[in-house]
């Protein structure tokens, strides 16, 4: 029997353990999707304790405590610090095969050196240790260093100032924390904030009085955030859209809800039919300025209406959709690929759109950048042991992984940088596997370097191209 | 080489074997969904030999006949109980890799004391071997005691009298014999026998003229069912609808076809909004009664016409239908949910749909019940020993296993039983593997509670609930 | 560690190597789909180089060396042959975890007695090796005969004169070379190349009108094939359509396109139609033959118009498609079943629809011959090691794996051949670890027999049914 998450954790061969511990862990991180707040990064945050740490923001606990059964108001509610604690304890003691599970003893051990389950029994020793080491100055950008992070994207809007962005620069912060261009609510015509937030983009200047003068107020936003350090923009969307509507139709489209503030009359087809046009002419600046796009499928939102009234967004209510996405996808891809397609990172949270996603990178591959399209990691509901091996399988199936762009933490959290750790074990452990198992070459310098690589080189080297 | 389907079959580790063998073995059987004819419990069934135990009525086992390409008087028609039995032993000895080449040598070990494998050769001696042992006093109380059932829920109409469970009351009978409401007839309005349907429902006492007389009458027949100790409703559906009609709308649609008798004029769009509509009542209707519901989704149904009008239907010829299902199944669950959502449990046929069902469980849970909304156990043509690892596996990632409900038989045998020691043997190995792997904490009291909980008491709490 | 793809390449246990060495290795190979150039079995095609025979038309690598980055001029551009060659190599040697690493390999030491891994280093002299090789002889025939291929379907147009094939057969070509009947362009009527297609069709005598000449023209051409010894058909298709129309309708929607030249005004709805009622009177016409129909579906084509107008259809910008498909394909087979449904082999590219074709089997399995529908080997992406383990198991789980007609090349290459090979190698060790952890009966005879069926002799029987 293996120790419990010793150093060899999901390591199960000598190779494995060699390629882990010889070239993967050294590698730094450049965590190239996130959701962090650079504001308690720039005025480097301490922890009252470990529950504000981890409980006070994490959908993902919270989801697991409403599905052990703990009630709200130890999760949301006005319950003590350890209170909450030991009801996570509570859950986290049973909730095996779970990647909360591993990931919450992975940042024990690494940020609190605290190498015991966590279990209601040693839920108050815990709460304790974890509590005296926060306060003695492990805050925010220690546990930045800690991880060995050296380049930070975080998830922005296009009215954001990024005043924190900047105001880290202008400090000379060692960690380059670069924005990301989010422009979601531009383009999702159908929600109810779109009239008004149009206005406050209109603020910076652009007078809007049709989609043309939008996308030039965009665009104008576009170019802050370059100028800011931004290399990389995200789009969230249930699938790729795509209507191919007359100019003449989208500006249609967009005067009877921006003009008219009339949009229950909108078709489905008229909503895809903007959607597709303004995505694609943002494609298209993103391309001509070498950015790196990332589009993230399939989520539904804020299923729960009551809990999203008392909550709001981002509380742990969202799930998985299962949309047909395999035409639009491509013919919206092959569209941009006519004019200039920027680098693209497709992501899915329904595995069953894997093999589309994996072949996708095939049919716009170029000598621009290795595998210009790529099939992003495991993403949210994914992003647990089965998930990542099930997408560095498929990605190995249907691409060449060694040009993989690799992990990111999409996370709110700045202990979720053990996710890295963990992804690479799983990485190790697969190509471990087949070398022990005859079915790929004995090289460990070949194997090292692709380790390397998709660890952290190959995300350098493909937003620079 | 382990040995053939030995006392350790299945457990691949010290741990696995273990949990198995110390703690799950021995926890009694609650089978809260099957379609055992009750009537063959009370009068205490014998069986003339194990042809009409195992293959008179066992579509499962046709189903492999056929597909081996034995004749259909082999199977269904005229050929001798031995003869049909020899069949049957023709495809199992090549089976492999099939569930009922596992159920059938579980079977044959547990009520029979057989241990051989069941092949052409064997045949004739195992064929004497259990008809003696069935004449000699193994009826379908006998099967049900030997595999330590406690309570069994059958699945019934609400037109059905269910003048047997009544009788099994009465008389004492020491398994709980529980009726399960299935009121598809009811909401299928498509159907040809809508109509002498609800005449018949309307038989009870109800003058049904409207769509709210009729669930009037269906909630009559619910509390009846429930006095004879229902606790479980059920419905089969290709997938959860989800079309808002106004309630005027849908007294139209019923009308249409009710007053009219027109099926020929229904839309798509009426028939879904009808259905939408009177479930959403009946799950209030649960709710109100702290019952729970289960939604088997995803069978298409006799897909052969040929021989569905030679044999009717559960013959052997459905299959899985593979509809998109996440957005209204949100949004279903939604609507029920802000008025009062009953304890649900969701199978997937399609194991495309997991990690849709896997999520949309967090949507919902609540304090009431641990995970109220259930991802159900690996269903029909799932359940298999990969399916039930993948489900149990999605489930873990996506949610807290240790709340899991558990497995039923679905089935309409009472050897079936030993499904659930199959299962508990792939949870057991699961979970050994884990702990092996150092990838979990080796705490045998913590993990025998847990395979404990999911053997059979999380059942009986969220029941109970 | 087990060495690099040495003899028991794949083979993890006893069992399994037993299975492999005594049982699978020694059966011949019948190539049921493939698309090899049958003018070169003819002329008895020389190689210059291994360039030539590798490079020169094989999207796959294609496909693969694009990802990793290689300018075209490298891949279908003007570069040297070793020049071409030396890229691939680059590419193939962090290629892990991609199919294409393994065939490779198996290529190069099955054909070409080298059994050193390709790399950048050794690139010039397994060059010069395998070029030197070719040169003595290794022509087409040659690599058919060392593999062991008794038969050959090859893919061909209604069309084709199939002179190559009368020519093989007229000579005694010990290799049976059969055409295949593939009448996509006569089903396709919404692309622009329908209409000069179906005057090709009439140029060879039948007066074209209507719908119902232009089927019997393409049954005269079936006929023709027939006579030249075809006994396949293959059919490419996004889904299998099912959308019934009136004759007169049918007709209607061909005039339209045939007479008036007019592809834009169909429906959606016609194009279906058309395809529901031409597909399914070719089903007749093939089971009234006693022919085994292929259905090969879920692939988008062409996605990339960029590469397409330079290089053309089948160049490596292929990926899959995800429509729902169960509905309307019990439907379609149900139809047909009423008259008479031929034997139907049914691929899908995307694994989502493993258990929709898993259990379509059962519906329409019947006693004249064994798994008279067959869910298809693992196809083109999937035709990897974890594609095909999950093809077998889900067979097996869903069906008579023993019944199973197994593997094909689906290739254009004549080393391609070691496909099988690595196919014998994945179901032998399949088997191996079932017996090995006690899961099935450990007899060999038995068990030697079915992979003996599986690689070989199920097809044989299959096709002459």
């Amino acid at each position: 029997m293996k120790k419990f998450m010793d150093k060899d954790f999901l390591l199960e061969t000598k190779t494995a353990k060699t390629l882990f511990h010889k070239y993967a862990k050294e590698m730094p991180i450049f965590d190239y999707h996130c959701h962090v707040n650079v504001a308690e990064i720039k005025e480097d945050k301490a922890y009252k304790n470990i529950t504000e740490l981890w409980l006070s923001g994490d959908h993902y606990k919270w989801r697991a405590m409403r599905l052990f059964g703990i009630d709200e108001e130890f999760i949301t509610g006005n319950k003590s610090d350890f209170e909450k604690f030991y009801a996570y304890a509570s859950v986290i003691e049973v909730a095996i095969g779970n990647p909360l599970y591993h990931w919450t003893h992975l940042e024990l051990q690494r940020f609190f050196n605290i190498n015991e389950p966590l279990t209601r029994k040693s839920a108050k020793s815990i709460y304790e240790k974890a509590n005296k080491i926060l306060n003695n100055g492990l805050t925010t950008r220690q546990l930045i260093k800690v991880s060995n992070v050296t380049k930070i994207c975080s998830t922005d809007d296009p009215i954001d100032d990024l005043e924190n962005h900047k105001s880290l620069i202008k400090e000379g912060y060692e960690v380059s924390v670069m924005p990301t261009f989010r422009p979601d609510k531009a383009i999702n015509i159908e929600n109810a904030d779109f009239v008004s937030y149009i206005n406050k983009l209109a603020a910076f200047g652009t007078d809007i009085t049709d989609v043309k003068s939008m996308l030039k107020a965009l665009e104008g936003r576009l170019d802050y955030f370059v100028l800011t350090g931004c290399k990389i923009t995200d789009h969230s969307i249930s699938y790729v859209p795509y209507v191919e509507l007359s100019y003449d139709m989208v500006e249609e489209v967009f005067k009877k809800v921006y003009n008219d503030k009339n949009t229950a009359e909108l078709t489905a087809n008229e909503v895809e039919g903007y959607k597709t046009f303004v995505l694609s002419e943002l494609m298209d600046m993103y391309a001509k300025r070498g950015m790196t796009v990332q589009l993230h499928m399939g989520a539904t939102r804020n299923n729960n209406t009551n809990m999203f009234n008392k909550l709001g967004p981002d509380a742990g209510f969202d799930a998985i959709d299962d949309n047909q996405i395999a035409v639009k996808l491509s013919k919206f891809l092959d569209k941009c690929n006519q004019r200039q397609l920027p680098k693209t990172i497709i992501y899915t949270l329904n595995p069953k759109d894997n093999y589309v996603l994996g072949t996708m990178m095939g049919n716009f591959a170029s000598s621009e950048v290795a595998s210009k399209v790529q099939f992003g990691a495991a993403w949210w509901f994914n992003d647990n042991k089965d998930g990542m091996i099930t997408q560095l399988t498929d990605f190995a199936n249907l691409g060449v992984i060694a040009k993989f762009v690799g992990m990111l933490t999409d996370s709110r959290s700045f202990t979720s940088y053990v996710r890295h750790e963990y992804f690479r074990r799983i990485l190790c452990n697969l190509f471990g596997n087949w070398v022990e198992n005859g079915e790929i070459a004995n090289n460990e310098e070949v194997l090292g370097a692709i380790v390397q690589d998709i660890s952290y080189n190959n995300i350098i080297e493909y937003i620079k191209k």
